[in-house]
C-alpha cells in the first residue's frame, strides 16, 4: 500500500487523492500540516528534502514528490493523460500555469484569509495579490466558456490540477459565481465517478504525524 | 520556421533557446519585455492570453506556452526526456519544483535588484526572498554533492529548466561558490555541445516588438 504525507486542507493533496482513487490505488495518510511547520521536521526532511506536501511513499519503497509529477506518473496509461504530443504538452501547459501563476496567488490568499496566525497582519499583501488572482481566473474563464474541459476534449490531469485551489476561490476572497465558465466545468469535475471532495479523506487508514515519526 | 517571443534577459526564454537549439530547430525571435509591461499588451495577449513569455509560434500555426511544456514538447525523442516512467516523473518533479520553489525566489530577487524601477523600494521584500532561495539552492546542492545530473544519470530537461535561475542566483545575491556541487554542474551545462550563454541570442532573425506587433 503506498503511503501519503499531507494535510486535508492542502489542493496539492487532494489532487493525489483524486489520481490515487481514480485508477484504484489503496493509500495510508500520514498528516503533515504546514501550520505546525511539520513539513519542515527533520523527519519528514529525510523523506522529501524540498520541505513540502504532498509526498508519496509508493508500495515499492521510491518516493515521490510535487503534485504534478506525481499526476503524470500515476496517470500513465489512463484517459487522463491522453496519447496526442500536441494534447500532452497542452496538459502540461496548465499544470504548470497552476503552480506559477494559480496556486501562489489563490492558495496564498486563502491560506492568509483562513490559515494564518494573525489574519489581519496580511490585508495589504492579500490585496496585492488579488489582481493576479483574478487575471489567473479570467484566463482559466475564457478557456472553459468555450470548451468544458481545460486542456483536451475530456477531462485530464490538468483538470485536477487546478480543481482544488479553484474551488476554494471564495474562501480567497472571489465569487466564483462572476465566473460561469468555471462554475460549470467545477460542477463537471465533482461529478467525475472518482470525484472525493476537498478536505474529505479517501485513505483507508490516517495516521497523525507523531504517531508514524516519533511512535 | 518557429517564431519565439521573449527577451534574452528572461531565464524562462533561454530554456527554449537551448531546447531548439539541442533538436537543430530554426527560428527567429520577436523581443517582448516585461520591463515594458509588453507581455500584456492586447496583440501579445492574442498570442498568449495567460500574458508571459517564451510563447513560441510554430512553424504548424500552434501557439505553445509555459517553458516547461515547450521543453517536453521539443525533446520528445531525445535523450532528455528519458525512457524510463521513473525518471520522466523525476525530471517532470525537478521543473516544477524549479516554477514553484526556485524562479519565484531567484528570478524574482534578480529582478527586484536589477531591472525593477527603484531597486531600493524592494530591499525588504528582497530580504524576505532570502531565506526561500537559498533552500531553494540547497535541495538542489544535496543532489548535486553526490550526481552529476539533476533527475537522471545524464542531462535532461530537469537540467535546463533550472539552469538559467541558478547561473544568475549571483546577481539575485548569493554566492554561488558556497554551492560547489551546483557550480561544478553549471560548467558541465556549459560544456553540452548546444549550450548557449544566457543573454545571447540563438536566433536566425530577430525582430522589435513594434516591428512585429505594429509595423
Amino acid at each position: 500500500m503506498h503511503t501519503l504525507f499531507g494535510n486535508l486542507d492542502s489542493g496539492n493533496v487532494h489532487k493525489v487523492q483524486m489520481i490515487l482513487t481514480t485508477i484504484g490505488e489503496l493509500y495510508r495518510r500520514v498528516d503533515v500540516a504546514q501550520t505546525k511547520n511539520e513539513p519542515r521536521d527533520e523527519q519528514f526532511l529525510a523523506i522529501n528534502p524540498m520541505g513540502k506536501v504532498p509526498a508519496v511513499l509508493r508500495q515499492d519503497g521510491r518516493v515521490m514528490t510535487e503534485s504534478g509529477a506525481i499526476l503524470y506518473y500515476f496517470a500513465q496509461g489512463t484517459s487522463l493523460w491522453p496519447g496526442d504530443a500536441d494534447l500532452r504538452a497542452e496538459v502540461l501547459r496548465w499544470m504548470f500555469f497552476e503552480q506559477y501563476s494559480h496556486e501562489p496567488t489563490l492558495a496564498v490568499m486563502r491560506y492568509l484569509r483562513h490559515f494564518a496566525d494573525d489574519p489581519a497582519a496580511h490585508t495589504e499583501r492579500v490585496a496585492d495579490l488579488e489582481p493576479k488572482g483574478r487575471h489567473a481566473l479570467s484566463v482559466m474563464e475564457s478557456r472553459l466558456k468555450r470548451k468544458e474541459w481545460l486542456a483536451a476534449d475530456a477531462c485530464t490531469i490538468a483538470d485536477y490540477a487546478l480543481y482544488p485551489y479553484t474551488r476554494a476561490a471564495d474562501s480567497a476572497g472571489f465569487h466564483i459565481s462572476e465566473f460561469p465558465g468555471i462554475e460549470q466545468w467545477l460542477a463537471r469535475v465533482e461529478a467525475q465517478p472518482e470525484f472525493i471532495p476537498l478536505g474529505s479523506d479517501g485513505a483507508v487508514e490516517t495516521l497523525g504525524f507523531a504517531d508514524y515519526f516519533h511512535p
